[in-house]
């Protein structure tokens, strides 16, 4: 008998306010998101379950679309999606929520499976911020010239290494070439919003790309020096990394595979 | 010699978050808006100076576009007004910012020559919440009848009493006739955004309105059913009041007359 027909898996969509979290992963400082949906979960199934998520987001970044997944214990194997979602969410504190819950196949993985991510990022450009969205935007006070960032942002799209935009790691020792499939910027009154794919984001990689744009935008580098810094493969060539209030993981792409048990 | 001529008035654009505000007035319990921005005033002026609003807003509701004016002392007849806005958004709280300051005639008041104000009323119409939205949009879990809320929107437009949607107070005293122009709903995902424009709003009307429209998205009412509560002048007639964190003084407009000294 195959072992993994015993196997039930739900992916969970998640969305959750991370100003008041050290970022999703369980942290020996400070509380990550993780740890507050094992909580929960483990409120609905009796039993401690390990979540796994198909990203990691810094202290302070937000989501409204982190995939995760998990296996259900045989009690739960029949459970309707919703009710887990909704059961899950009793348990959890309103900065966290279940968006969505849904049956996967017995070998479906959030994080190696994961063939792209779309992160948002939100400026608000105005000599007063908007107090609706003090924690859910960078405030730039000085006008942007959205021309010149649309230039450099396009510098970004491609398969290229992107090491001098991360948070300085090993990456002289691991791969640091990833695709950006977009790097869009629009414009809708004072607030500017980041639309940033990609297959992959090296880490701090989206801060350092929009705080670079954003200073592009103020004139302090041409667009044509983001090729610069990108063929550099240096952190300190490249811009400042934009705060994590302003980020939000939007949304995780998946092959589209059929799903088991739905 | 005219006495107004020696008279200079600023008119602000306030935009504040009300979660942690008793409404825009002085309260004797709780703290108002108008406190707030009449202590920074005063940092900056060096004297005590009234400012004057267009409207009163409830405990909780936020606004965008709240509109108000105020004398400048002499010794700041020729301020910039940018700056000025700036150093009364320095001495200001972050849930509360000048979003903009301008010279207006001497004769200028912010509440009697309203001619009109634009609410927006947000619902998050999903079983989950939106974690960023949690204090900016009212959460109505079950799936909303648009259709039917826009038919019944239609019966709050033009000139009529609306005693049945204000909460109760002395209102077979006073005028309770006012003119709705605009009760638009709008959906963006799960994201539900009312529209209501009018000459003047009776006190918590906004919210009975919005409130009764919910409520005929949920199948509680019919859509004719407003005529009735209309005609009813009753406030028992009509629906909930929706709660004041979804709500935002969006705009107020003013007649288009030549603004002194700009």
């Amino acid at each position: 008998m195959d072992k993994s027909a015993s196997i039930v898996k739900a992916k969970l969509t998640i969305a959750y306010n991370g100003q008041h979290y050290s970022g999703w992963q369980i942290q020996t400082s400070g509380i990550g998101v993780q740890q507050r949906v094992e909580e929960a979960v483990q409120a609905v199934m009796g039993e401690r379950i390990a979540v796994h998520s198909s990203s990691r987001t810094d202290a302070g970044v937000h989501a409204l679309g982190m995939v995760a997944h998990l296996e259900l214990p045989a009690a739960h194997h029949t459970m309707e999606m919703r009710k887990l979602a909704m059961a899950i969410n009793a348990h959890l504190p309103e900065d966290i929520r279940v968006l969505k819950a849904s049956r996967v196949r017995a070998d479906f993985h959030a994080r190696f499976e994961a063939k792209g991510k779309q992160y948002r990022y939100f400026i608000w450009n105005h000599f007063a911020h908007n107090p609706l969205l003090t924690h859910s935007t960078w405030h730039v006070t000085r006008p942007l010239d959205l021309a010149a960032m649309r230039k450099a942002a396009t510098e970004f799209l491609g398969k290229q290494d992107f090491r001098s935009f991360a948070a300085n790691r090993n990456y002289p020792l691991e791969n640091s070439v990833r695709r950006l499939t977009r790097c869009d910027i629009q414009r809708k009154g004072h607030l500017i919003t980041c639309i940033i794919e990609g297959d992959g984001f090296l880490y701090k990689m989206c801060r350092g790309i929009v705080g670079t744009l954003a200073q592009v935008g103020l004139g302090r580098y041409s667009p044509d020096a983001v090729r610069t810094m990108l063929e550099g493969h240096d952190r300190r060539l490249a811009g400042m990394t934009a705060p994590a209030h302003g980020l939000v993981l939007w949304k995780v792409f998946y092959h589209a595979r059929r799903s088991a048990r739905t």
